[in-house]
């Protein structure tokens, strides 16, 4: 059941139960789905999300980890005995084995590699060799698949032999004399047909993509086809694995948040989880190239207007408008963007809000002292108008604190819109970069006037 | 097979046989996958759009409406008669029916619906009375579902009975006496179990949502839960139909694709295939938006400067720079976003680049008088400062030369940036605005003044 109000009840009674009321932690979480625990524990202390995790049994467990984001996975696979990792395995799929592996330190990945059957090891150290974001990467081996001319009662046969390890799969690769996938059979169609027929009777045309090709191009041949499952194939054209929808559908959602993202300047995803300090870092290579950019439009300004020493001040502090334009659009429409992308997939619930706003703000605090001082720094240092010596300082004040604001703004904007049922993506960009614009300016000529004036 | 050289291959075969060469084109769309036929009959003339889906037979032409984007449905579904819609009609599921229908004109529609038996007209119009961006919009109602306590044996010989009408399904759900589901049960599940045990021992429990709540959100819970199937239920919790991963994954990539052009101000999805005039059209209240923030910014700068009459002209050409700067920004950002977007979701493969760019810079070029011719008017009939007479139209040809110039840049840069296999989206950004910001600043700067010197 996904519902809402249930879904808040659930993780309200869980931290109930954290801090020591309501039920106990274990009778709980058998309540929860676990896709549900492995996006609240993102948001729990270390050790809570040690004592959610150890309330789980063996199959839960590899539940939560196969739903759970990479950064999340990582801090519990860290804390997790061999002996623990290895009964987690033993119930995953191989391709999310290798997923949790490549998060283990390699001590411990060998010692879980070594403790399984050889030939489930043999398939894990190759699915492990391939690149992480390739076809390869993203397929499972554990695939079926029959040669020409199979009937389809021994084709059922043989899924029922390969029992837990293919129980994920949808349906199976008909294959030629080389390995090579030239037909699809969906479990449907194996059902639907007498056992007598043959597999060749049924079978549609496979759709097929190299190893070693990106996993967001598979991930679109997919999309593109209307796909349950895509072949991959080794360079001689031999089936080595399968890739489902539902892998598909992670990959192109990462992928247009990790786009639109990068549009903005604001990658890596998920930002909203991340340290403040990690993300000022991330986002300040956009904000470097702004300054840049708005320091040399100062000067080519500062040539046009050609006389030099003799101007008044005020226009001189225009020449600097365009930095604080670019700059507050800029952090404006981070925030903006990282918001109305988490509320998209659901990265931000309601209850998140107040907690997203207030550290995406002190986020673009801390970039506008940054880019202020910076501003300041090199202003100082170069300019050679007759303007005050307080000029400097003063511009860099205002830039600061125009960048701030707008910060403050992209994430009020979309969170007030979401709760009055505006689309928030209609409003979050030319509505917000309108608005930013007028008030940064506004802003930083006031700011600036008030500090020259003293 | 998916293979970029050879899809080009058939490409252009089919181009040469529309032409009057090569093989005949009956011959060649039989080796076309319909997915790849119903996206390059997007850039074909009416006539050859025509010749090509003539030249199909009945199954054929079914797959290609299902694929193809409602555009191109809508203009084949113009010209079918009733007769051959309802041939089609018979072939598709339900949902992919609903969906034509609602593209045909009402007469043909009804006609369509008397044709078909009692209890699929009934489900149609069931189907057809969902809003379409809901979850009941998306859903099909051609599910298999069974009363708790079903034997798996039995099960299977439903599916059997209900024949080609569930073929695409993955699975079937689990109903109390209510009808409400609380049990899936997988093809696979069903394949790898006894016949003699019941669905109940095997069933896990279903992700439900309400036949009212938005795709999007039903879409997103697909992803959340990992599912290949989300039960869809009435208000008092009865199964109405599903949902499956397929149908979410082009949920979700449209509605990230929307996301990231309203940002930009530049939605619907698809640009690249709109008239010229379409897409000005669109983009225009972004523009209007921030031509008014534009002129708002240089009222204060005004204010601020607060010498009306005495200063030179070349400090009042400053107060327009933020003008120049949104705008060109904007209309940059806007191209380099669609063709981001377009080369993620293959709208844009190599073959279209060089007229991709043309028609983008066109539409910019436009936009860019548009927005001159409009800042002219504006200046001219508000300004009280002590400019020359020409200053208002200097202004406004200016603001057009830079506005164009970030149209092409904003085309050239992901172009460029694909072909020499630098990421576009990291690039058409963060760099792309700073470019757009120093030239726009001097191209402004420098048109203003050849047009006032004279």
């Amino acid at each position: 059941m996904s519902d809402q109000e249930k879904l808040q009840g659930q993780k309200e009674s869980l931290l109930e139960s954290l801090a020591g009321g309501g039920e106990s932690l274990a009778t709980l979480v058998r309540k929860v789905h676990s896709a549900d625990l492995a996006e609240w524990m993102q948001d729990l202390a270390e050790e809570d999300v040690w004592r959610v995790f150890s309330s789980l049994d063996v199959d839960a467990r590899a539940e939560v980890l196969e739903h759970a984001e990479d950064a999340l996975s990582g801090r519990l696979v860290e804390r997790l005995t061999p002996h623990q990792l290895k009964e987690v395995v033993e119930t995953l799929p191989a391709d999310e084995v290798v997923d949790l592996l490549a998060l283990a330190d390699e001590g411990t990945a060998e010692q879980v590699l070594r403790s399984v059957d050889d030939e489930r090891a043999r398939g894990l150290r190759e699915l492990a060799a391939h690149a992480p974001d390739s076809a390869g990467g993203l397929m499972t081996t554990e695939v079926v698949s029959v040669p020409v001319g199979t009937r389809i009662g021994d084709a059922i046969k043989l899924i029922r032999t390969e029992g837990e390890e293919v129980e994920e799969g949808q349906g199976l690769f008909v294959l030629d004399g080389g390995g090579r996938p030239v037909g699809y059979v969906s479990d449907r169609l194996l059902l639907t047909h007498s056992i007598h027929s043959t597999v060749d009777e049924v079978m549609v045309e496979p759709i097929v993509v190299g190893v070693d090709v990106d996993q967001e191009e598979a991930a679109t041949q997919i999309e593109h086809y209307g796909l349950t499952e895509l072949a991959v194939v080794d360079a001689g054209g031999a089936l080595v694995g399968s890739i489902s929808a539902d892998d598909a559908i992670e990959v192109l959602e990462e992928e247009a948040s990790e786009d639109i993202l990068k549009i903005v300047g604001a990658s890596p995803v998920h930002q909203t989880r991340l340290p403040i300090l990690e993300r000022v870092i991330g986002r300040l290579p956009l904000q470097a190239v702004t300054v840049a950019g708005g320091l040399a439009t100062a000067a080519i300004i500062d040539l046009a207007l050609g006389d030099g020493g003799g101007r008044p001040t005020q226009v001189d502090l225009l020449r600097f408008v365009p930095i604080v334009i670019g700059l507050a659009g800029n952090v404006g429409i981070q925030s903006s963007t990282i918001l109305v992308r988490a509320f998209a997939t659901g990265e931000v619930e309601p209850d998140r809000e107040v907690a997203v706003v207030a550290t995406e703000t002190l986020a673009g605090g801390v970039i506008g002292l940054i880019c202020g001082g910076l501003s300041w720094a090199v202003i100082a240092a170069t300019d050679t108008s007759a303007a005050p010596a307080a000029f400097p300082l003063a511009v860099g004040a205002a830039i600061a604190a125009a960048v701030t604001f707008a910060a403050m703004l992209g994430c009020v904007i979309p969170v007030v819109c979401r709760r009055t049922g505006i689309d928030p993506a209609v409003v979050a960009g030319p509505f917000l970069i309108t608005v930013s614009d007028i008030c940064g300016t506004a802003l930083y000529l006031a700011v600036a006037h008030l500090m020259l004036e003293r």
